[in-house]
């Protein structure tokens, strides 16, 4: 049995294809057929400025990539240029990145660019509040699958830039057995042995379990993980102490920055939240615009 | 000049056209190459039951027909029964939907449905709360372009499922001139005039002012309405007085459960919140699975 | 109330992102699976070529973007140079563009391109037809919705580069009141009544109407502007009196070149013409090919 | 070599797997983001009603099948009821078709299933009008690869419908060598005789040819068919004595309804007629409503 | 560690959702602009008809469901009967399913439907070749990534109908450290503790190995699994010895039908088989046609 | 009639707006949401590195381009170097190309880039192989639209890299008139007559005779082609007697290495082999990896 705590790795920057397609669609759905009618009126097409995306808050920047090949998609001769990369911290009024060239690209492009970045940027900082608090612990802060529909390896990937980990990208990458399943199966153990034998050999199990009788049955059967889920500090205490290193732990349910540091003093290896991805508040970032070349 | 402070009708039903695509999206998100191997290992094909959706938290809701588009995208075989309509509120516990067929089917669509009910609810949820905060003035709450990518006429649809109202669904409906634009040619008057003219015969005029001179600017060019931006109650208050109905106004920047109701008594007739969209929490909504039929 | 009868301003162009997907499709269909079997059996891929594209017969030009597209679509390498730009006047002979590059990649993109000019340009010569016929009063061209499925964003622009206004965009960016809607609830006034305070503050009203009772009742209901459908010069003329500049006033309905001018001479701000987009004959456009690099 | 000049049979109905996506991308393009705003605001969602769809003038019918998938495309529970059937003659005031269901959804459907179905019908209409007369010459008409991007399977059925045949359906199923094929490779014989053996043995073999020398030419290498370029009708009735049925003969250029019995009466097999796809009128259709059920 | 030998269970089926994307395209495939030109000609679209789906050679089925989705993507009045189950085995001459209703739609489909089909069979029949002759020990036939671009969910679930299992998905779902990271790197063990702490809680470590040398490196560092590649019988027989249980061991590199046995006969856990989905040569299954209804 | 038995030409390049889309849909097959964890895990985004792809065996090579776009797809910047042209023989240990960039991209797409290359190739390899065998005989190897769903086109063009010839692309481009349509219509003949005069005049005729009757109803009938199917090679030598050059003789049947040089010297024109692109196992091509630049 495994346990990673160690920090997170300089953050691997996402290739352009996977966020490609949403980008496009993003700016189609801002366009529709008729385009930016406001600054088609007002804007010459032939003026160039720049604009400064600026933090308004402090808070962990993540999709300054996704935001800039937003402004390219619409006109590729734009030049963006990153100041800080993703996972930095910024303070108030820091400049994130400068963006130049056409004055109307940059105009009509800026509303979906900053929509990526302030979204992802709160998941980032929404991730490196909960991981800040609990520093002083050998514990890990992980996603759930609780994301935005058509945006999962972005928000993903903006947990990573806040210091989270990830737990599953998908229905596909690993076992999770849910209380939902259990109660079909009739038992944790049941339904661990039924997984034996049907999964391939490189796709691990976790399982969850409301009691330490549940726990019991499902460290008998060598779980890789298992998921505490709505316990109390005391279970967990009891649940980290039975367990004893033979399975990954990960508390689930109700974890908030008010809880995080006395769940993570239960010696349990992971949080897992879902409000990570659900329900971070998007940063407050914007275009001061005008500068002119 | 038109000021619209009725009430929101009811709520009229997206086409599955609208959102057919997201849901398959995100469904093929989840599923990824391997499906779902968790349930294709522990519950047979050809097991039925049924699961309800219930609310954890008291809240507004918005997405049931998405919610079961979901489930039927899977499965087509799947009943999908909804207790409450959207726009309806709802208590913890209460029943929201009740799903029944395939075992399988269910549990794999499971989440994908849920994140659509949950953010969408909690947009719905977040929006019902400014607007019950600001019912004793004949002032509309407006949601921006601040959406998620990808998600915008759902979204948009929440906030009207929330008792909102919708400000532009794109660049493309309307004249919004900002701050960014006025920069650009020197002034709010002139910037107006460039537009007359130069939009369609349908297409009306709103424009940003930060100042009471600017009010007076763009008053004077008879815009459709103006965006009273990061104003104070004192200077809103003024510049309802100085509008005097000739234009709509409404109040944008800042404002929050707090501060609403205050803004509200200033007169203006519409209060634009951006957070609706981009920050909304979603709604704790869970299925309750098991129920053999 | 807003009068807006200025000549349209210097041509906006569009986004690629706007017509990227239409071009490719285009393309594929015309390839198949086999591809251009013709050239590819005549011409060796490493012959270069320069071929002009010009103009058979007098009119006015839209498209040469998306033609450009079109060719650095199949290969990227091919330089395109317009010698005229969209929105100008082009006499028989006259000379559009000149592509050079790989001979077998001008000639497999060629009908796909010219298939884009010819259809925008023929749009664009119709509405500018139109448009000099009625230049001696205050009246613009506006187009419909009867656009060629899934080229809409494309036919509007051509319409603007002939000279014309835009109408309604689509069904989603303005409120018409027609005939139908009409029918359905009972009355001019009470379908417009049913509008107010149910859609949003930016977005213009107005109502179809087909005789001066209904115009009456419009009227009295302050819509943003009156469609004048299938009315003689007479009505027309009476109509545009009693509005007196309280609604923009629309004509529709079998206006041809032929009796343009006399329904301008009305004093109506609009004509409102189908036949721009779903009718107008394409302009005759060919490659001349063969010159040697 | 064969001579087809045979009447078309009864026309055979596209799968709607061929035009599924362009009438969904067409609705899409219509409903935009906020859907259509005057229908929601006017009808209720419960309200049912039905409408009849009418020629306002005479002509021949394509794209019922077209129009009925718009409808169901955005409520499936429309009914659709075709009175006539494609390739049939309608008089003006004659009944289409019936739609009835949601009168919501037949309002929002109604604009793309008519631009559909007057497009095609147009085309369709104009096509017929073309084959009548030249019905005492035993003579085709056929379309050419001068669609309109995105619909040319579309538009080649409603050839067909209109009692036209079809060329080429894309650069892939037949070699054409055209002028500026010859114009690289030096001479017709040469071109010719390059394609063969490079080309599959199911592949046939037609050459543009300017001159009754490269007729002479052509004919001496066995093409299939020749296409007689912008000839005389005294080159064209020398021509087709020349070719003596040896080869298709097929009379191209500027070929209208005034000119196009005298074309035929020379005795050649094909009028190509590029018009009938780019500039055919679309049929002047609309959907009379509010029948109430 | 977790050693899974136990017999694959009954196959699961996909979702349509799945592959709905892939039958549509390959049928737009074949159906290009023009449709079935020869059905269309010889086939009255009134006709019905029925065919039986036959195996041709004996083999192991997989792909029916797909089959019959294409039949009914065509045609969803198309009736389509299963005589066998995905994973059962067919002998020459029996009758796979039977399909019935439009004759024009059988025949238009019926190529598309069988490419789908005699593709995954022979998949699965050629896994369930290598797994009978591996029967005597407890081993698992795996498959790669090394899928056609494209298929990859379809010919994972042929390996599994076929008796075998899945190694990784994608790139995405398990750490498989190769020889091309390893020469970057510097070593085994470096390669290893580089991926330690940066991959999520559920996501096995597998890493290949050239040397008993390097497998002792990677035993020493505890990982999931090892692919021993290339190595001779005697070589692995002494590397299932070292490991002891404490990995899973994963014999790899030109494993063919000839010496699978003595290869599995080691000892090991998996054979890992990239021809398997390759170069599987596709199963000979035919429609049988014309039983009139 | 024509004959065309010329070897085939320089093979022309396919443009990549063919594949395009083939190849970014194999990318995200491959990533998932996840991206590649164990390179990301490895490899620091910044390292530079260079590959070999080599040949592990002899073969002929096709899908070079497509490999080099599947590189460049991921990241712009790699460097793709092919050192031999599609339609080349390579042998065991020569190299095919050279990418050098990013370590990360390479490893990336590397499996992507090599299953379409070693599938491509595989295809190329065998056919060559049965050119080769025949190659005393005025006869071509031509392919069917037995594909892989999906690949069709690029499946077509590797048929030509070998050396063979494609049938039809699709249902679209000729008819062939099959046993099941001859067993709906009751007599080769009258399916003959039922298709003349329904195509368009640039579609030639093939039908599948499976007796020396037949062949002769067929040839009475002027057909282009005839499919002798599984026919003795008695039969077939007698059917080419018969035959006499009237029309284009292509054997069909069980064509394997072993026989087709006896079935060429029948002096038939074609022999159609199925196999070629759907049983043609992958060529052995692998990236030699890690020398650093």
């Amino acid at each position: 049995m495994t346990r990673d705590r160690g920090p997170y790795p300089s953050l691997v920057p996402l290739y352009p294809l996977v966020y490609d397609g949403m980008v496009r669609r993003a700016l189609q759905e801002d366009l529709g057929n008729a385009g930016d009618v406001t600054t088609d009126a007002v804007i010459s097409p032939d003026e160039t400025a720049a604009g400064k995306i600026i933090a308004r808050v402090p808070g962990r920047i993540a999709g300054i990539d996704v935001a800039g090949h937003a402004f390219r998609c619409l006109d590729p001769a734009l030049k963006f240029q990153a100041e800080v990369a993703d996972g930095n911290e910024v303070q108030a009024g820091d400049e994130i990145a400068v963006v130049s060239g056409s004055a109307r690209a940059i105009l009509s492009a800026e509303r979906t660019a900053l929509n990526f970045l302030a979204h992802l940027s709160g998941i980032a900082t929404s991730t490196r509040d909960i991981v800040a608090r609990i520093s002083a612990h050998p514990c890990r802060v992980v996603c759930t699958r609780k994301t935005t529909p058509g945006l999962r390896s972005l928000e993903k990937y903006a947990v990573r830039a806040g210091g989270g980990s990830n737990h599953r990208f998908g229905l596909d990458d690993a076992v999770l057995i849910k209380d939902n399943h259990i109660s079909v199966v009739g038992g944790v153990a049941e339904a661990i042995r039924k997984v034996r034998g049907r999964v391939g050999h490189m796709v691990k199990i976790e399982v969850e379990v409301d009691t330490l009788k549940q726990l019991e049955d499902a460290l008998s059967e060598n779980v890789d993980a298992v998921l505490l889920d709505n316990m109390t500090v005391e279970m967990l205490t009891e649940a980290v102490r039975m367990t004893n290193g033979k399975a990954v732990t990960e508390a689930s349910g109700e974890i908030t920055a008010q809880n995080a540091e006395s769940i993570a003093a239960t010696g349990v290896d992971l949080l897992s939240i879902g409000w990570l991805t659900h329900s971070a508040p998007a940063l407050n970032i914007s275009l001061e615009f005008g500068i002119k070349l």
